[in-house]
């Protein structure tokens, strides 16, 4: 791994204050949702059944409430890496410490923006207030426990979208602490061009932060429609091959509800959600725009055009085509020298390696990979 | 056309006995569903609202019964060509020695697959009695009216899913008259890897007929599931550009159910479903199988060679990106030379001009597109 990272970046490249950057790394709260305990007011804590006053609880639970979770299809070999876990015998990726030793030192990496990963699935809470309570409170956490565990955190601030007005709220709370670098949007089975999230993106324009998607395991499953189109899926593989589809949707979805061109700031960072359909979705719109543009007349530029100034991927999952000549075709199409970021999604399952990831691509675009287009997206915060 | 056309084949490619070969044109009825009467008994016509001697009637319309069309999303423009109606002024499409002049004699067609255009939308129809009553009528009326006309036609006889059964039961009816060479299965909300369609691929597969997909604007619309995963888009121009993730969909699960494995026999032909996602899902499958078979022992080959071997796809619509390098990159992938078909989609408002897809294809790829893949997928009754 050293050796790749000291080679000289190619000439055309601006150098980088950083080495790497991970854009994917997902913290564990040791104790559950009890860990937000300090970060509620003692009516939230009663209102989500956390407060210890309570007689009643929930069988096997500490807790009466919940963060949806995906357990329709399971991953029957774990989703977390077991050699994760801190020596105190804690969660995997639930140590600050311990994540910076294993992750950050042993991959030279010198930045790394966390994503909540109890709560992606926040976006299938039913109700709207305790989805931003709990956003409130995760973000305070993060701030207070893992941000201030190492210099090189970095942290994603979570909303609940159920409610935008409140979601623009917290992003201009929690965005006062220039340690947040993005905020995280986990989806609903509302695509993201509608206006519902406009207040959302008004207000993360506003303070210069990327929205950022991630599969969530909660898309579509607890809200009546199926997490891929045309049916619901039987296995958990067909699932996971298949995710990337919620992510084609909302990008079609953006481009033709003009949210670019309503919010010229505003960048897009689809996270773990795969590239190879980038050429598939770009292509199929970049036609259809052109003989469709009546229905839509605010589109004023290629629809690649937007995604290509506007929506950002991370490498973690990388496709690996049999041939080389076939992964670099679609990191052309792809831009992917402009548009891809370096991520591990440490410590989950699928875990990529930085060695392996970035000595598949070619090496003008592996520099900015690394880090520049991080720090082109993450801007000054970083 | 006719030089391309004329070129001798490239050294490694068999000869042909057909020039071109159009494996999606769409015939229309003439007078709607009122031209099935002559082939229903009198009480079916009664059950659909067929019959003379009715004297309620359904305002505007001249039936009482219509096959699930997609009203959501409206195409401004008008979804076919007004310059495909006959002299006669019947709809587009609709006269069958008109086509075969305009289509087959103008382009130098050999053989054309007609697959049905009302019965696209079959599969949302919630009654599957009516479902097999009508597509065993449509088989018929097919069979008497265009398939007479012009010895150049060959008909993909309709199944009404709901009921699989009957449906099979239909198959081996209908598909005794050997100018039937598949069977269209107009999709429902059930992904095609499910058991309940293998009694249909038991009997396609006896049959030798490969099973047609194709898009049905009716998709997830009337089965409470949107037509993308993620949301219910809001504009035609989303729905058009995000149709592809049903037959996305349906490849994952038709791989991960071990279909082929099952029906060794089988193919199944995915038209006018676009082939730019092809790369996304075999390289997630192939990817995801090895890393979760215990889920799915019975694959035991690479998803991407069931793909090879099972599915085939039609060149309408075929992607335009700028660099030809691209396109090219992405025929590699979906092996274009084994399972690549021309389909012109007329009279359809996207139809393709022949000339224009062939000649972005490269010269070997290109000569068994035009007919040598689709002789060695539809066989001898092609």
């Amino acid at each position: 791994m050293t050796e790749l990272l000291d080679q000289p970046a190619a000439e055309d490249v601006e150098p980088s204050p950083y080495r790497l950057v991970d854009c994917d790394v997902h913290p564990i709260m040791k104790g559950g949702m009890g860990d937000l305990r300090p970060y509620l007011s003692k009516a939230a804590q009663r209102r989500l059944g956390l407060d210890e006053r309570r007689r009643l609880t929930t069988a096997g639970h500490r807790e009466a409430v919940s963060i949806p979770r995906n357990l329709l299809y399971v991953n029957q070999a774990g989703v977390l890496r077991d050699d994760a876990r801190a020596p105190d015998g804690s969660a995997p990726g639930a140590d600050p410490a311990f994540t910076a030793r294993q992750l950050l030192d042993g991959n030279g990496i010198d930045r790394a923006v966390l994503i909540g990963g109890e709560v992606l699935g926040l976006g299938a809470l039913p109700d709207p207030d305790a989805a931003a309570v709990i956003a409130s409170a995760y973000n305070d956490w993060l701030a207070q426990t893992w941000l201030a565990a190492d210099d090189r955190y970095r942290g994603t601030l979570v909303v609940g979208a159920q409610d935008p007005a409140l979601a623009a709220r917290e992003i201009r709370r929690a965005g006062q602490d220039e340690r947040f670098v993005a905020v995280l949007l986990p989806l609903t089975n509302i695509l993201m061009g509608e206006r519902h999230y406009y207040p959302i993106y008004e207000a993360a324009a506003e303070l210069g932060l990327p929205v950022t998607v991630h599969p969530n395991s909660g898309e579509g499953i607890f809200r009546t429609s199926p997490p891929m189109a045309g049916g619901t899926p039987t296995y958990y593989v067909e699932w996971h091959t298949g995710l990337s589809q919620v992510f084609q949707a909302n990008v079609i979805s953006l481009v033709c509800h003009g949210v670019f061109e309503r919010f010229p700031n505003l960048k897009v960072v689809v996270t773990e959600g795969g590239i190879g359909w980038i050429p598939d979705v770009v292509w199929r719109l970049d036609k259809n725009v052109k003989g469709l543009r009546d229905e839509v007349p605010w589109i004023t530029r290629l629809p690649s055009e937007y995604v290509a100034d506007h929506v950002r991927f991370t490498t973690q999952p990388l496709p690996e085509p049999k041939r080389r000549s076939h992964l670099h075709a679609l990191l052309e199409v792809a831009r992917a020298d402009r548009t891809l970021m370096f991520s591990s999604d440490y410590p989950h399952w699928d875990f990529d390696e930085p060695l392996h990831v970035l000595t598949a691509l070619p090496p003008a675009t592996r520099e900015r990979v690394k880090a520049r287009n991080a720090i082109e997206t993450y801007g000054d915060r970083l």
